[in-house]
């Protein structure tokens, strides 16, 4: 039984490129609202988790005690484009807790961002870890490792006090035993464990309502939420698709992005939480499946809709800027 | 029914991602020797055909008139990474046509290759239409259009000279109707019809050996395998998987790469052409399953497949350079 098409993309009057995937949206009692595909098999969230891998960093009271302003918290659960505003933030965070870049296990890699990448190589400067899409998160991390009185040396292991947190949040909250036999190392070095997507919408769901979580988490969950809504830019950055949803809908929805297709969502006013995964990677067919499902369920006023629909469906436009397909979910 | 998984992408021990799509491996008379999926579905082969597209260069005599090199033939046929040799290799077939940039119908863009388009960040220039992947051909269409004695102007049209000698060459050499109802605009604007993946494996066979072409035809075919097999790099660039796949194994393989996941080859020592489409469009799946089918096929001494394994099997490693993964064929 094979997963249904999520996204096709057009050029011409003909479909070119397809892709499928499976998608759930769920209350935060468990309560299937829609379903489309195998919700059940294990998929690597990725960064689409950030949030939840981010709750340590507040609940244990780190946030507070080096000061994290409601953009550094946004970045802390962001995959950012490398601009140099979010790489400004990201070292401004570590010193805060009195670090460098120097701890970030990260890795360097060029600005995800292309303008920002080339704006980097024209000034002639090389990329480092604070240009890391993660770098903000691991700016975190650092911060939770000294505020726990533990050195950030090797948090990134899976066995550090950090990565430890991590995973109990993890489980806490998606309610899905994080197992060593599904694990996988992430493109910023730490643990990623596969679990069904039934889990991560469940866990957004909570995340968005704070249902089933204690005063505390709810309160760290809801700091993060606003976080974000508050600053959209750096939670992804310039043209990104978080940074255009949240820049549009604000608290209303809560999204974020994971390589290899993922995207999870809370709509905290609904209750819901989604969770989807295009089988084959594709991040373009991700976007507009998830802007199909916000835009299936959260109501939304006519001038909304309007700046909407750009997100629900992609203008693909060739090198001399004509319109040559779209990117969209199937009709029906 | 859909179509059979052509890739697979593993993250530790778990599948992450799958590829499907279709396949087709066919001789120049039409026998089909392997055969994956729907492969009469129309698809759009994008720059896969461009040597198919490049006949007319050959057989109207522009090439000869204007003094082409074997370089600048391979150029012709190439969706190059837009590095400076590339560049500098269109402008000069412009010139020996009489013509400059200002000609080209391409649109410009950043070199495809990341560190090209770095590089000339860097330099402080921006991209012009001789970094746009396809120039080379273009080059090539601008050079055919004034050996035709007809003005360059509009050669990207589907009514001009110069695309409907494309046109029918695509009839002729892969025997399907190139049809209005099925085109599309390609990225560098010219027209792209859609076929079924049969017809585009068909006119690989017959280009790989010149089988029911006539002798002029058959002569420019090899013509432009040899130019292709004797100047890998200027098919596409540093690192890429025609350059790759073409330096290892010289004339034994022709290949070309479409955008959307479209592969097509020709193996002339067995008279076999293959073409296969991702379904999702994925290059990365697309090269793999590629390389799948050569190796399926291709006899190779012992340290041919040594070279050859890393075509087979990309390696995923992350910003640490740790292994994390890999894309490869389905076992079985």
């Amino acid at each position: 039984m094979e997963n249904p098409v999520l996204a096709e993309v057009t050029r011409g009057n003909t479909v070119e490129s397809r892709h499928r995937g499976a998608a759930i949206v769920i209350d935060a009692e468990g309560g299937v609202v829609f379903s489309a595909g195998d919700v059940e098999r294990p998929v690597f969230p990725r960064s689409a988790v950030k949030a939840i891998q981010g709750l340590p960093l507040i609940e244990s009271g780190a946030a507070d005690r080096y000061g994290l302003t409601e953009a550094e918290i946004a970045l802390a659960v962001s995959s950012h484009s490398g601009e140099p505003l979010h790489a400004e933030t990201s070292l401004a965070m570590l010193k805060k807790a009195g670090r460098d870049a120097g701890c970030l296990e990260c890795g360097a890699h060029w600005p995800m961002g292309e303008a920002a990448a080339r704006a980097l190589a024209k000034s002639g400067a090389e990329p480092s870890a604070l240009n890391n899409n993660c770098s903000g998160k691991h700016a975190g991390f650092v911060c939770l490792s000294c505020a726990l009185d533990e050195d950030p040396a090797g948090y990134v292991k899976q066995g550090h006090a950090v990565q430890q947190a991590v995973r109990g949040a993890l489980e806490e909250v998606t309610g899905a035993e994080h197992s060593s036999d599904r694990m996988g190392i992430d493109g910023c070095s730490i643990p990623s464990y596969a679990v069904p997507l039934k889990a991560l919408a469940l866990g957004f769901a909570r995340l968005g309502t704070g249902h089933g979580f204690g005063p505390e988490r709810a309160r760290a969950a809801a700091r993060i939420r606003a976080a974000a809504a508050a600053h959209p830019f750096m939670v992804a950055g310039t043209d990104r698709f978080d940074t255009r949803l949240m820049s549009l809908l604000g608290a209303r929805a809560f999204t974020k992005t994971g390589a290899e297709g993922v995207y999870c969502a809370a709509l905290p006013e609904l209750g819901y939480g989604i969770a989807l995964k295009c089988d084959d990677g594709a991040g373009r067919a991700a976007e507009v499946a998830l802007a199909a499902l916000i835009g299936r369920f959260l109501p939304m006023d006519e001038s909304t809709q309007v700046a909407f629909a750009p997100l629900r469906e992609a203008v693909l436009k060739n090198w001399n800027g004509t319109e040559v397909g779209r990117v969209r979910a199937p009709a029906g």
